[in-house]
């Protein structure tokens, strides 16, 4: 029996997916093989790789001047990749701070460049939040300027797009596909898939047209936007299998009604389980609530001792990986695309009568 | 019905591997979700990499003072990776060229340092060769020598490991896991994963342990392997479920009686298939005996008019992927691991069948 996950990734993915992998595993549309067993270059892959493309550019109605590339290395292999692309000859960058990903981010970008780190963390009424962009100490010109959408760890979210001249490139790894997004306002977007596209081993990077061919002689062949760009993200082999089940993903996806429809789910569980939290003197959560990311919810016990028995009983009713992550303690809760309605419902029922008992 | 698959990669995997991932697609293990789904921090994530190392420690009979490390980007990472972390103050290296993907990687290569390339390619009786060791041009004092041990695309195959005072990196992508090595005769070992270990997406690097630390200042981090080997592959999220699918691998080769056992089958393949091609008119393979490759066996019809009839009856035969590389032309048949004997002898009947009503 399937249980409900709240890992935030390698995240939970639609059931209904897993079951259509499952079923071609060994012999894909009656070819004899599973698609991780054909080349990337053969006819059936090849079509199966751009349906998923296709799929895709429907969903966030990627305009036409955008590249959509699906490469491997993970966000991290993009906090190089980003900087040794788009740095340029003027070499400076800003990167936006709201947490650890993003200060990841800037960390790997001082490595090749000059960067201006815009410390965009503030607190309303005691609660974090991300601070107005008037106070940013953006600089003049930079090649651009990076920010990541939404905090995995923090559980902290943009309410609007920094508005910006620059290219504006964003970490949209735990939030893509979970609301409508303007591409067009964008100068590149990345995402690991292992939130709300696919399993771990995939990164999705939409570069617009005119950012492509910039690279710094150093950069490694395969990081290059613009060989991957002309040869079809296959400038080696593709992580095949990864590519193919986000596919699938995308396809659910539509079959949802899109990402318009897969976002009212979205609000709706966040109401819910914030909702919960808020009325309740037993859990808290520590964001602003224009800051608060509906897909990632971390909260606390008001008894920190009992974290382990929550943890414990949580499991025992089939409510999975709530532990916040290994550097902040406490849980969080992902609730991704996949994890639905019906899983949350159920992870609120769980904790009233947790604090019921223990309150 | 599962055919005969002969793709020189992404390559045939065992079918008692494919069912074993079937059955757990959706419940890993009775925990309620996928393995993809779970946390790479996770209890019984971490469980499944370890054992995944130990039992290809066990296959290969790695020493203890090499490092496994499991990695993205495929071998064409690695091409960029090794220079940034190997070619350390003196900045030269020796690369022995034998074909197109020894090529690729010197070519590289030749981005960060000042590359030796060792012309290896002779003919013996007008059959393509590796030359005699006496006759390469070594460099003095280089920070390594590499070598791709076999090339997938031109089926030739070293016959003895190199003797040289430098550390020894080769490419074992289409060689790995298929004959018993000595891995302490080398300074580094990598192998793309999708010809003889699992799915694309997942690079396996073996390093000896001073090697370790003396990348470039420019290298983007995760290819430090330092970080990596400190971190379990786990900087950052790695391709989990290739990992999980090779660690399968690993399992099925150890059923099957490990390397020597499985290179016993592999010698028996490459026997029958060579033995019947040399016997033929119709058919001709270009490489010198001791230099042929028990895994890539490219081949050529006397009459090249003939290739396009012969891989469409190959296919509805069920014989799959044998067209050569696109940069060669001609027929190539894959016989990694993976593909049974029974699958050797039904493409030799399927070829005599083929001469005798084309002849």
């Amino acid at each position: 029996m399937r249980a409900y996950n709240f890992c935030a990734g390698p995240a939970a993915l639609p059931t209904a997916v897993l079951e259509k992998a499952q079923q071609e595993m060994l012999d894909w549309h009656g070819k004899g093989l599973s698609i991780m067993e054909m080349s990337h270059r053969s006819k059936d892959y090849v079509a199966v790789a751009e349906k998923a493309e296709a799929d895709l550019r429907q969903l966030l109605n990627i305009p036409e001047n955008y590249k959509v590339l699906f490469l491997q290395g993970g966000a991290s292999l993009q906090f190089s990749a980003i900087p040794l692309n788009l740095l340029g000859k003027n070499s400076k960058a800003d990167y936006i701070h709201t947490g650890i990903w993003s200060e990841k981010a800037y960390k790997e970008a001082s490595r090749y460049g000059e960067i201006n780190v815009v410390e965009a963390g503030t607190t309303i009424d005691g609660k974090l939040a991300i601070s107005d962009q008037s106070t940013w100490n953006l600089s003049k010109d930079p090649a651009y300027v990076h920010y990541a959408e939404n905090e995995t760890i923090g559980g902290i979210q943009f309410d609007k797009i920094p508005e910006v001249s620059a290219p504006l490139v964003s970490d949209l790894s735990s939030s893509i596909l979970s609301a409508p997004i303007d591409v067009s306002k964008f100068g590149l977007i990345y995402a690991g898939a292992q939130k709300n596209i696919g399993p771990a081993g995939l990164t999705l990077v939409i570069i617009r047209d005119d950012l492509l061919d910039q690279a710094k002689p150093e950069i490694p062949s395969i990081l290059k936007y613009s060989a991957q760009s002309k040869n079809g993200s296959m400038v080696n082999t593709p992580a095949t299998y990864a590519w193919y089940l986000s596919g699938l993903v995308f396809e659910w996806l539509l079959e949802q009604g899109g990402v318009e429809a897969i976002h009212k789910v979205n609000l709706e569980k966040a109401k819910l389980l914030y909702g919960y939290i808020d009325s309740s003197d037993f859990y808290n959560n520590p964001i602003a609530i224009q800051n608060r990311s509906i897909m990632n919810v971390p909260f606390t016990l008001a008894n920190s001792d009992l974290d382990k028995q929550f943890l414990k009983e949580a499991e025992e009713n089939r409510l999975l990986n709530l532990a916040g992550h290994r550097s902040v303690g406490g849980m969080r809760a992902s609730i991704y695309n996949a994890v639905p309605l019906a899983g949350v419902q159920a992870l609120v029922s769980f904790m009233e009568d947790f604090a019921k008992r223990n309150g």
